[in-house]
């Protein structure tokens, strides 16, 4: 009962063996005290017997369980529907999750499921569809509570009981005009501690947020936990109210953008499905882009080293720290821009903090960069000189390389941090500014210092 | 009213130009219909004046605006209360923001805190601090309903009316026995719909999903995200009520363990501070560690680099290619593994399915592989030899590098998704395996395949 990850490869056993000896009762009993998020995370690894144990689940049950499956299971399971079923399954569905469902489905599922809507639901799933994907109108609800101005507390709460049952939420209601434009807000406690014959029109929160319908979906869900409502009304262009987003739906949207966010600073364009259900070709897809710009934007960093392959055949002990060098720059470049982005996403940091944040990253590198070069320094001279006993390692060469390996630091910072920031001001995806783009940029610069410092120090 | 992004700006100059004034009722106006969270932001800018703008606001708005403030901004105010002042703010707080005010303050405000706490509220607070931090104790709050099972709806619903105003939620109502022992729940959808005679034991549901008090707080936020509730549970291990955590607090929970996440990705220890709040020497410290191990480590690198000098210095055009190589196996290593830390830390992906991993990445990266062999090929043939005129790079060379690379890609893939799911498996955290560690690894080991396939094709 109190289970927050229950044994899974055992449950399954049991259902599967339930299945194989048909011992549907006993399947019953297991699987009702189940979460639906729970029994949805079974079925995948059920296949085709999904809808065997789907039409063992109450309408209720195996509405909420349909909702938590994959597009593909769901496929599976509408294909096995009859008509019958599926308009049951439909009947319990909440708006915003049919139009889910009818998003990811090929055409003719589509159809077949607009034909067993109700008229009134069909309606509201095609004005849905009509908003563009990832904007507030694509993720709202229009299974909400809308009272009145004028009517009392008495009227409000028989209002509810009359329509709850089919709303999405309860706990907020908002209140309209005759026009349905947003007048008004009030929470489901504001309303059970007032009086009965209080009016709605003075008890209401009249100061209220709202998004529009074209609002970007990651917007409104970070406005929905920046103020910790349950929900946020959305009102089109003459402040008409059409639709909720509930907070739900707000943590799905926030883990998706995180998502994605990460995708991208690891050079991946964003899919989204999960990672075992992402085909070999669309993993290649999404992956080989990026790499590939990146290898061929590293031809500069050869024709660098070409360039200064005599330096290197006179001193041939410089190649060795090359892969030291542009991995510590790396690495410094990406701790500032990671940094930068995850603040820049957070709203903790706006372009107008560019000199703040140059300022910071500035000093941040000369520390870590002193430490760093004394570090190099001593395990040159210990480690390289007298431990391995390498001539070739002189206190002068170990010069060249700390002088090389603090200027890196010193500019993977500032291009790390500066570079995302950048970025968003001129309207690109911050993100993409990441780690291995930087990483490539500051490869360059540092082999410039490298040779730079070699050719004043050495004389090479 | 509607915007989600006012001009912050301009309401920053309205505002001090307000307090120069000392247009206070204006001011006053100007800030009531304001949300707590956008006065907070203001309120970050305006440094010493903070005080002067919290007096202004009606109690129950300041304490919200109290709650949203950075804990720099929370000691200046608290310093500048008199004790009537501080008292009042704390008697409008909810117990789990005054505990996490409490954990921020150094010793002697806490103790001022306390002391003008009432009784109930000082036993509570003391009993919270208890739990280990990021534990499920931590962040509940013991203000929620309780209902017993012998209720009817009508005495349910007067225990809400009475003891409501003082609750974090009541959208989420908990019934216990006698010894406290938590028995079921209803949402106050349920009750309101339900007849007034209806006994409680009746119709609340009995199969619920508790946490205990020493659950790990974003195993907690990820079951009120997974089970879309608005509130779970806390129990003690005898299975006694003693708290509830609320999906507010689940979603920064949520956003916190994701910017760890991120930040350990990049090589750096998490922090808790924003960005522009971190001082630059707990960034340093933050960052320098990581740096530190990873240049240390580049030891390898550059031993292989001198053990192989004389194949170096037979054929100088292989060294230009070493930071391509190098990059590229980085990048691949990356994408895997947070490809594989991303799902690992959604649940998509468990430690069984390890060979399911391997096989998709094997996969994966045969396809990049090619490409990227491919093209290189080309580019090596039109732009080096052909274009920059580099008679050095012969096909042999070029066959080399594609080879070298096609194993680069190979090994960075497999052992960037193995990586992370074997830490998870020994209890390590699956994030620090990300790509600085894994691009260390890959170096050494394309520099290996290099030499070999050097001294296998071009016989040096």
């Amino acid at each position: 009962m109190f289970e927050l990850q229950g044994n899974r490869a055992e449950l399954l056993e049991k259902i599967e063996d339930g299945l194989n000896r048909k011992c549907y009762a006993a399947l019953r009993d297991l699987l009702l005290p189940m979460e639906a998020a729970d029994i949805a995370g079974v079925c995948t690894e059920l296949g085709e017997k999904v809808p065997l144990v789907f039409r063992l689940l109450p309408k209720e049950l195996a509405a909420e369980v349909f909702v938590e499956l994959d597009s593909d299971e769901q496929e599976l399971l509408i294909s096995s529907f009859s008509n019958t079923e599926l308009k049951e399954v439909l009947d319990e569905l909440y708006l915003d999750d049919t139009v889910d469902i009818v998003e990811e489905m090929p055409a003719n599922v589509v159809k077949r499921i607009l034909r067993h809507s109700d008229p009134e639901m069909r309606k509201s799933i095609n004005e849905i569809l009509k908003y563009p994907e990832d904007s507030a109108g694509s993720i709202m609800t229009t299974e909400y509570v809308d009272l009145k101005a004028h009517m009392t507390v008495e009227d409000a709460l028989k209002r509810i009981r009359r329509t709850g049952p089919d709303k999405e939420t309860i706990n907020v209601c908002y209140v309209v005009d005759e026009g349905r434009h947003l007048i008004g807000l009030l929470t489901i406690r504001t309303i059970l501690l007032a009086e009965e014959d209080d009016v709605i029109g003075d008890i209401m929160e009249r100061h209220l947020i709202a998004v529009q319908t074209l609002d970007d979906q990651e917007a409104v869900a970070r406005a929905l936990s920046k103020y910790d409502f349950l929900a946020l009304p959305v009102v089109d262009k003459e402040n008409r109210l059409v639709g909720i987003v509930t907070v739900d739906d707000a943590i799905d949207v926030l883990q998706e953008e995180v998502t994605e966010d990460i995708e991208k600073m690891a050079a991946m364009l964003p899919g989204d499905k999960p990672y075992l259900k992402t085909s070999v070709f669309e993993t290649w897809k999404a992956r080989t882009p990026w790499l590939m710009l990146l290898m061929l934007s590293a031809t500069f960093t050869g024709i660098i080293l070409t360039h200064f392959e005599k330096s290197l055949m006179a001193c041939a002990i410089l190649t060795s720290f090359i892969p030291m060098l542009s991995g510590t720059g790396g690495n410094s470049g990406t701790q500032a821009s990671t940094a930068v982005i995850r603040a820049l996403s957070l709203g903790e940091v706006h372009f107008s903090d560019l000199f703040q944040v140059l300022w910071k990253e500035f000093c941040v590198s000369v520390c870590c960069g002193l430490c760093l070069a004394g570090a190099n320094f001593l395990k040159m001279m210990l480690v390289d000189r007298w431990l391995l006993r390498n001539p070739a390692v002189t206190p002068q060469v170990a010069l060249v390389v700390c002088a090389t390996l603090m200027g890196t630091v010193f500019c993977a910072k500032l291009v790390g941090c500066s570079l995302p920031l950048l970025a968003k001001r001129v309207g690109f995806d911050p993100a993409v500014m990441a780690s291995p783009f930087i990483t490539t940029i500051v490869d360059a610069i540092s082999l410039l210092i490298y040779f730079r410092f070699a050719s004043a120090l050495l004389g090479i």
